[in-house]
């Protein structure tokens, strides 16, 4: 048995499964501080054998494996989060090997291992809802660098009709500021579940995330790229955005067609549990090995 | 003897050199329309018993080995250029294998191996020219997905007291239509090697490159970054670029320190072509491995 969380600002999910993908147990919970979260995961895994457990997290994270403060959340907004070291808390309380990555590249691995690399080798995968973040799978293995990517906070260009200032806490009007679910409800005065399909906000946001998805394009090259988050599923938004990409590409990049290029996820709100349990498997099967 | 060729927009390179990448021989002419310039690549080689050749070009090229048109340079505006077949003219004329890839991806690959390398996994190359192109090595290989990376067209804000419209004929204003050498040129009446290190044009081009720079480091978080090509040879851009990047990632970003981290080419003028000889020396490995 694996064990995979899926860290969330909203909420946590716990999974336990098998190797080969299957979900056994779920429990899911919103995430309030540590002291009172955490209590609650570590009890969830105690109650099972688990060999190994992956961690897909909200972030920043240092993933830099040769750093004091590895495995921690960094510099989150979220209360009570900031240099909480999550890896170490968890191999303590269950002594298990466990894998540690972001939940967006969590989501990426499991939308890529379960689905789109059928003849791939590469994947983008965008959360937009109360953030927005992307991971993103290159060759075959999940991208890292220096770090991880921050995707979400990449700078736009405005739309000439947009007077909302951006709330991203660190740069204001990046793309998370400008077009996550929380610039939807300041701008229009209602949350985007409230605001009809019809309504102007659709077009401004479309403008946005298919601008994003330009520069994801023009700078990874991706070969598909999946949408997910609590904002994408207006589905009405993926034509829109279709569009959009269609017409900044054109003449220039010869892409694949829209629907099959740019598409929701595939295991719908378990890409990133999946990925999560899929990290586990990998960090048990390479400690394996090594004995 | 493996041979070696960096096709550029302006010039030619072609090099002899050996599998430890010392080069032997070296020519360099301008590019004019393939009828007068493949004739002098051809007779070059001929005159040297090389095993295999690797080709840096100028693109956008077609990479996909299961296209019709593969090894293609595919929809340049250089006259005569468009459709040109360069794997299949070169196999065709001196019957070695040939590895095909982009200018800028033979550039950050020499830089990799001969520089960056040590200790590191990934590393982005960036030529600041009569264009505007990068390349990628990510986790130890050059970086493809859906085809090779456009960067050098990316969208960016404008710099409020910048009135130049922009000269890519595709997009405009992308980074390549505000900040390549002929932007410079066509934005202020002279060329860049014509103004002084004190005149308003640097501050405006660091500011679109370092914004450049940040949406890589967001996506694809590169371990170095090299800045190569003939408006980066104003040495002056450096101190400039790393201030700028230095306030786009304060306080959200931790970056190594500037001077390490955004550098000019080890390899100095050699970095494509030393890329594009390692291009030819891995195809010959393979080809031998496969005997």
């Amino acid at each position: 048995m694996l064990g995979a969380i899926e860290a969330g600002g909203t909420k946590f999910v716990c999974a336990i499964g098998t190797e080969d993908g299957k979900l056994i147990k779920r429990l899911e919970f919103p995430t309030e501080i540590p002291e009172k979260t955490i209590p609650r995961v570590i009890e969830f895994f105690r109650a099972h054998q688990i060999s190994a457990l992956g961690i897909g997290s909200f972030g920043p994270l240092d993933l830099n494996k040769s750093s004091d403060t590895f495995g921690y959340i960094t510099s989150t907004p979220k209360p009570g989060w900031v240099n909480f070291p999550f890896v170490e808390t968890m191999i303590e309380a269950l002594n298990v090997p466990v894998a540690f990555d972001t939940d967006v590249n969590a989501a990426v691995w499991g939308e890529f291992l379960f689905g789109a690399r059928k003849g791939l080798a590469s994947c983008l995968y965008i959360t937009v809802g109360t953030g927005i973040g992307a991971g993103a799978v290159v060759d075959g293995k999940l991208l890292h660098g220096l770090s991880h990517p921050e995707m979400g906070h990449i700078h736009l260009r405005r739309h000439p009709e947009d007077q909302f200032a951006g709330f991203c806490p660190y740069h204001t009007d990046c793309l998370e500021g400008l077009a996550a679910g929380p610039a939807l409800e300041k701008r229009w005065g209602t949350k985007g579940t409230g605001l009809s399909e019809d309504h102007p906000a659709w077009g401004m946001e479309a403008y946005y995330l298919a601008q994003a998805l330009m520069q994801y394009i023009l700078i990874l090259s991706p070969e598909k790229i999946i949408m997910g988050g609590g904002v994408m599923k207006q589905a009405h938004l993926f034509p829109r955005i279709h569009q959009k990409v269609e017409q900044l590409s054109s003449g220039f990049l010869s892409l694949p067609a829209m629907k099959s290029y740019i598409v929701p996820p595939m295991l719908e709100n378990d890409s990133g549990i999946m990925g999560a349990l899929m990290m586990a498997k990998e960090i048990y099967d390479g400690k394996k090995c090594k004995k």
